[in-house]
Order: C-alpha cells, then sequence, then structure tokens
C-alpha cells in the first residue's frame, strides 16, 4: 500500500497550516476549533497546540460526531446520509471564525451535515475547513480553505488515515 | 461604475460553461438545471438553450426561491439568513446531476440553504455549482464548479447583473 504522508510530512503540514490560519484571519482571538470524530478530532487537538506553539494562546476546541445513515427507502445510487449524532462543543460559537476538521475531504456530504448543525448551533461569522487529505470525487460544491495534501484517488481506492492518539502511528496509505 | 462584463463576454462565458458541463458530466443526460430566483433563473435557462444547440436536447429546468431573512434575536455579527420560501421543481431528482444557477457567489450562505432544499427534495446524485460571477469574500467552504468571471471585490463594493429578460440588457457592474 502507497503510503502518501508519513509521520514528518502530517507534522510539517498541520504546522504549515497553523500558520495559514493565523495568516488568513489576522490572530486566532475569534478562533475556535471543532473536529469531526473519530480523527478529525485529534488533528483538530494538534492545530491548537501548533496556534499555541505559534501565538502562545489557547484556542478552544470541540468535537461534532457524524455517522453514516442508510434508511430503508435509500436506493443504490445516492448511498447513505451523513446524520449530526452528538456535538461536544462547550462554548459559544456566535460571530467567531470556526474552523472545521476532518482527516479526509472526499464527496462533501459529510461536511455539509457539519455546515448545517454548525450554523443551528450558533451563527458562526465564518466556517472554514481544514482537511489532511483532499481526494477528489465531490458530489458537492464544497472546498476546503487548508488541504495538508491533495492526493488524487480513483473510485476504486480508498484513503487511510493513521495517528498516533488511536492508531499508534502517524501514516496515511492509499488502499486500492 | 465599471462594467466587468458586457453582453458579448456574458453569452461567451455561458456557451463555455455549456461545454464544460457535457465534458465533466459525459453527456446530459442525468442533467437537471436549477436557477436561484431571480436571476438564476434566466441563466439556468440560457444555459438548457446552449445545451440544446450542442446535443439536440432538453434538460429540465426549475426554480428555487431564497429570500434573506432577519430574525429579531439576530446580532450585527452575523446578519440575516438566508431561508427558501418555494421550489418549481416539476421533475424528479433522485440520481440526478443538479446543476444548481445563481448570478453572483459572495458568502455561500444563499448556496448552503439550496443545498439543503435540493437534498430534502430529491436525492440528487451530484449538485455541481454554476455562477455567473465569483466576487469572493466566502463565509462558508462553498465554490462553484463553473465560473463566468473572477471579480475580486471589496467588501464596500457591490456586484450588480443586469440581465435582458428583467433589465433589458445583459451587463455586469461593480458599484462602490
Amino acid at each position: 500500500m502507497p503510503v502518501v504522508m508519513d509521520a514528518d510530512r502530517v507534522a510539517k503540514s498541520l504546522t504549515r497550516i497553523a500558520h495559514e490560519i493565523i495568516e488568513h484571519n489576522r490572530g486566532i482571538d475569534d478562533i475556535r476549533l471543532v473536529g469531526i470524530r473519530t480523527r478529525g478530532v485529534p488533528i483538530a487537538r494538534r492545530l491548537a497546540a501548533a496556534l499555541k506553539d505559534i501565538t502562545g494562546a489557547d484556542v478552544p476546541t470541540g468535537a461534532l460526531d457524524i455517522t453514516l445513515y442508510r434508511d430503508d427507502l435509500m436506493r443504490q445510487s445516492v448511498g447513505p446520509q451523513p446524520v449530526v449524532r452528538s456535538t461536544e462543543i462547550p462554548f459559544d460559537l456566535e460571530g467567531k471564525h470556526v474552523l472545521l476538521v476532518d482527516d479526509v475531504l472526499y464527496t462533501g456530504r459529510t461536511i455539509r451535515a457539519a455546515l448545517d448543525a454548525l450554523i443551528d448551533f450558533g451563527r458562526p461569522k465564518t466556517i472554514q475547513l481544514v482537511v489532511l487529505v483532499d481526494r477528489g470525487h465531490r458530489e458537492l460544491p464544497i472546498r476546503a480553505d487548508y488541504v495538508g495534501k491533495n492526493v488524487p484517488t480513483s473510485l476504486r481506492e480508498s484513503v487511510q488515515v493513521h495517528l498516533a492518539e488511536i492508531d499508534g502511528r502517524d501514516e496515511v496509505e492509499v488502499q486500492s
């Protein structure tokens, strides 16, 4: 299985993204991080640590749990729909710049569900998207603002993100 | 007021976008067009005409009506929220490639509301976004798949799209 990002590449990407976030938002006062479970959450926490290393400030970090749901009426042509199962966001989003964080951007359907949840939750001023890997094949007009690595894939391939906090190592692989 | 697109430029952009739509979707059998009122609707109809000129086939075309809604609790920091008021889509969207059409892409909030409405309406296979003008200043991670012209603007400027069907002439102006 080809490794498209090793631990060093993952670390350097997240440091670079932290700098991009600061530059794009002219500071981090109004920044809030929200990771999508499972692997978006440790990535969000690493970004918070990188932002603290650079600025000295703590960025509040929360989590969204989104699962794929297949109902009885679901047709083959569309597939399961993402549904927001729970939110752990113990801070106010109103008027804030919310950085939504996920490991892999693919069809965009999970992100759309997350946008709905965040907007219902608290009227953020902006929602910006951070992903470690963009694998292409979008089904909705969604784009990431910050990308660790663009990894062009075929539909038959899958992208496996391994993170030390969950999997014991940092590595991104493409499986066919 | 600087004119950033004249009638000839508008026409050429829409013809070019029609060709891009055909190439990207490998034909138009499963294409459906949905314009956002007011000015997305005549643009969608012109795209349908251009697609018919090229392929000989009719593409069903509908409309979405989205208005900005400001409730009493709304804060200055966020502004009015787009709400879907009505849909006129007299055909099935299930498993189809839906081309959502608007005149100007700005914050992305109108488009997010439109995505919700289209997905609730009928499980499209993909939703692709067509805009005549992308003026920047996104507040959500939304991007257009097909753009007539990118027009970088300041927040103080506004973009006025005039279309023959509504305004008696085709012209895009930037006002400051």
